[in-house]
């Protein structure tokens, strides 16, 4: 029986984004599917931790500008930024949890386009067109997707995955949960990769 | 010429003391000195930025309870916190100071004690007894430390230190600045072995 673990995202973080890309790989080495969580660092870190945004973090704030920019060159992913690196993660959180109550793989494959269209090819993905546009080339139909964003119970299922996180203990993206660990940040994927080859330490 | 890389730490944290074992490791490969520079994340996290003790951060303390002793035994360290992990750095880091001014190199050997014994040993490093000690082993005169500790020369001389690393961008520990950049994290040593061996990316 494969592992599932469990990897928690917001679009907002381009960490989240190198996570989203990394995990994949490492998983795949050990047969491990992954469960795709959505997860929202307004609530998490401004909302149940009273932090700023890190972005308007002083100190901090800067020096993420220049890091991540960093991890993208190193790893060789493209940096483009939608809506100049600045996102609304709410509509497409709410697509990710509309798509994913109906076809999970599908999901994923949306989070991705919404991930690689916002932090790699200069597509606000904060914009609902844009969401619906990832959609479509899916197979799901716009206008649905659309009212999807505003209906209650998609707010509700969305919200009641952003709460589970927390109540989990995750407050920041990407963060890996396998047997009851977490593992918060890009950087901790070779942890990730050890603990699925070892079964921990 | 041997390129130097700074190196800021703050006696409080774990991942310091991880980060101090492992850029020996890493700047000995590219025969890179290491400059070690004290700051104080009570001034940096709690003053400038304006952010409560991670320790009492919802949501992110709890994980990191559970996070550095995971990192310790992923790299066979041992974990032996002195006055129960709770350390008051203040008086190390002016012995430290106290001690670089008039011989670096045994400057060092002092903060792999102080290090060491708070993290791996469980000695309570905020004593001044025992900052004492670890320096008496280094050939400092015990009574001289301790005056130290008191000297408005000493404390303006650690402090200037802080400021400077702040005036850096330096915010947490360990935080590595080489060629111009900042690596902040021991989970960043793999960027740091890559940036000295290539001359970045």
């Amino acid at each position: 029986v494969a592992r599932t673990l469990e990897f928690y995202f917001d679009f907002i973080s381009p960490y989240g984004y190198l996570g989203s890309l990394g995990i994949v790989e490492v998983a795949a080495r050990h047969g491990c599917k992954v469960d795709w969580r959505p997860t929202l660092l307004g609530v998490s870190v401004m909302g149940v931790m009273g932090l700023p945004p890190l972005g308007e973090t002083p100190l901090k704030g800067p020096y993420m500008a220049n890091d991540f920019p960093r991890c993208f060159r190193l790893q060789g992913v493209p940096l483009k930024m939608g809506g100049n690196g600045s996102m609304a993660p709410l509509p497409a959180g709410r697509a990710f949890s509309w798509i994913k109550a109906q076809d999970r793989s599908a999901a994923v494959r949306f989070a991705q386009r919404v991930y690689r269209g916002q932090w790699s090819e200069g597509i606000d993905m904060s914009s609902v067109d844009n969401l619906a546009a990832a959609g479509e080339a899916l197979g799901f139909d716009r206008r649905e997707l659309i009212a999807a964003l505003d209906d209650p119970e998609v707010k509700a299922l969305h919200r009641a995955s952003v709460d589970a996180a927390i109540e989990l203990g995750v407050f920041g993206v990407p963060t890996f949960h396998i047997d009851g660990e977490l593992f918060w940040g890009h950087d901790r994927l070779p942890h990730v990769d050890r603990w699925l080859a070892t079964g921990g330490w």
